[in-house]
């Protein structure tokens, strides 16, 4: 049994005594983000129109190095269209972990295609890229160069990898995998930004990723989102599809497909232009924190924190301390205990294929994913927590 | 042939001689706009959680006197829900008519339903009731309380009225024809908050309505829409799809049934906030600057501006200048000479039936659509252009 007493202590060493609330993970606007937004409500141009958006996907691309970036309303929006650039239709299976935001499933979903459950590593919570090389082995054939599910018949289009707390998975070899099986890459990046796979920002491994800068995340425009390009063509596609379908002209409504109205307003793009400038400090600073996280639970019997895997820098999105041993009632007493002291800690994602809508869908064995939903609390993230500016 | 020289001079009459643009419909953000979004910023909430979105939601349930409001990332979203909790399924159609904003087309779309385009009204540019009952009389029938199209064999769920530019359609009227065919009613409101149709705010005519709030309506969150419901159980319903459907609990996810990320960040509720307060005011300086453009107008062969009903108080979202007869050259010619003058004008929205990915859905005669489109220009309409406040 971990000892719930110096789990606490632990806590309380890195994040110290608190009169106000420890939120897990919450953002500071000690930059640019007022006189940005000012300037927003001074032109007038809080919409559509405006050039912090423009801004925002320029700053975006160069900081990722991904050739463009289109900005959307948030990681939901942008997975949406990912799936759509990936030409995901109705009846199609997508590969996911499990062990994901409900946002990874749903987006499936909305294309009319299927959620197909796969599982995760303890190492790192991203998918485990050897179990799925077996079961893709045992349950899909390709035939002329599409996988199909020969339990559904089903052709399965896409594999969806997520960065589980901005943890990079190991992509050289789901992309081996994918072209032997023939699957599309999207790369689930929403809790990533700021982590780099081998050197390069998490996104590059496929043609196209999303981003998210939800309020919980590093980066937040509110609610916001990314769709990672690397095609100038494909590029334009997410644009003109983000933004009505309709063709530029100066005062005629023509919109030549079915669209959608994903973009991203200018106000909040005005935030995010801001939030990236400080974004190398506020990786430091997580980073920083995850190393205080992983010298106070050193010491304590049966848990450990998650570190990043040896080809990865991560932008350790959210701590997770992670028992030996699966133990519900540990986690839950943990979780109530440390509100007491103000800090707000939270247990994984129920995994997707216990949600009542998706209990049905296709899925390999999920042993280890329900094993650690009974193993891994988050703990509080906000950079500004690392003590290294206040 | 309508004299554009003397065109030209009404506009400037009203508009003056100016060295900046003057755009269809811009915001002015004088009241206490900053000081909500300032303090957004200060709190740290400028996502989801956050107050400004409840207060949002409250002011406009007042203002419209519908029960509920459910603030959501745009209009476009509000309708997409609206058509989800009106039951439309895969391969219904619902009614709508051709002359609309692309939106209202494609959120049908997104339901897997077909839109089935109906004429409109020259009066007031909506729904032709007394064509479309004619219509709905020889194409379809009422088997067990459902509408069934006669050509298609698909079941017509249900009818969106839009009322635009802001101009309320006979509702007492389509209610009547609504219940004989067994439609439900969803109000596109989205042009028309600050109209009311008998004393009452556009919305009431249905059990749900939607609103937006782009940057170029009257009321701008820089992106946002609403959702208007009489029901509180459907209120909840929606708040639930729109927020992931994910349970309330304080660390636990666990969301049950297929949600959306679409609610409205809180920072643009804060924008919305400070935007109502001064709706009144607005909606009367538009309401002159309408009264203004049908003096200077009157005089004119021709032409004449579009009044609102009878039975109706529009907001005059956007003025429009109507042909007696069609005349595309003329509408080509008028814009491209007023834009020297810095004047913004616009044409009609491309009639749906026209676009390529709705050329084979179902439609009913649209000889008057086709014919407004080539008679009808959008007039510049924010509401600081009425002279009453600077
Ligand atoms: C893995 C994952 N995918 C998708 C999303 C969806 O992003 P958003 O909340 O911006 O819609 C999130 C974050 O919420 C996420 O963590
Ligand atoms: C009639 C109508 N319906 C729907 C919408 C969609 O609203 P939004 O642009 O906020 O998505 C609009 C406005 O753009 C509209 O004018």
């Amino acid at each position: 049994m971990v000892n719930i007493e110096q789990c606490l202590a632990a806590l309380t060493q890195v994040l110290g005594e608190n009169d106000k609330d420890v939120p897990l993970h919450e953002p500071k606007f000690n930059g640019n983000e007022w006189q940005y937004v000012k300037d927003c409500l001074d032109s007038g141009w809080v919409s559509s129109v405006g050039e912090y958006v423009t801004l925002f996907e320029q700053k975006i691309a160069d900081y990722t190095g991904m050739p463009y970036a289109i900005a959307v309303m948030n990681g939901t929006a942008a997975l949406h269209v990912c799936l759509l650039l990936a030409d995901v239709a109705r009846e199609d299976e997508v590969l996911i972990p499990s062990l994901t935001f409900v946002a990874t499933a749903n987006a499936v979903t909305y294309c009319g295609a299927h959620p197909h459950f796969i599982e995760c590593h303890e190492s790192h919570l991203g998918i485990d890229l050897d179990k799925l090389r077996t079961y893709l082995t045992q349950i899909a054939i390709v035939k002329d160069k599409q996988c199909i599910n020969k339990l559904t018949g089903r052709r399965i289009k896409a594999i969806i990898p997520v960065h589980i707390f901005g943890h990079p998975i190991e992509m050289s070899l789901l992309q081996t995998l994918a072209q032997e099986f023939h699957l599309k890459i999207i790369e689930d990046a929403s809790e990533s930004l700021g982590s780099f796979y081998r050197g390069v920002h998490t996104g590059h491994a496929s043609d196209i990723a999303c981003l998210s800068f939800n309020g919980n995340k590093v980066v937040t425009t509110g609610g916001g989102g990314a769709i990672l390009i690397k095609d100038e063509a494909l590029a334009k596609k997410a644009k003109h599809m983000t933004t009505t379908a309709k063709r530029p002209h100066r005062y005629e409504f023509y919109h030549d497909e079915i669209g959608y109205n994903y973009r991203l307003p200018n106000i909040n793009a005005a935030l995010g232009c801001a939030q990236l400038e400080r974004l190398p400090q506020m990786i430091e600073n997580k980073r920083h924190l995850a190393k205080r996280y992983q010298d106070v639970f050193s010491d304590i019997q049966g848990a450990s924190i998650l570190q990043e895997p040896q080809y990865a820098k991560s932008n350790y999105w959210l701590n997770a301390l992670i028992l030996d041993k699966p133990d519900r009632s540990f986690i839950e007493h943990f979780i109530d205990s440390a509100v007491e002291r103000k800090y707000h800690l939270r247990g994984l994602w129920t995994p997707m294929d216990r949600l009542p809508m998706y209990q049905s869908s296709p899925k390999m064995d999920l042993t280890m994913t329900h094993q650690l939903f009974d193993r891994v609390i988050s703990l509080p993230s906000s950079p500004h927590l690392g003590g290294v500016y206040a």
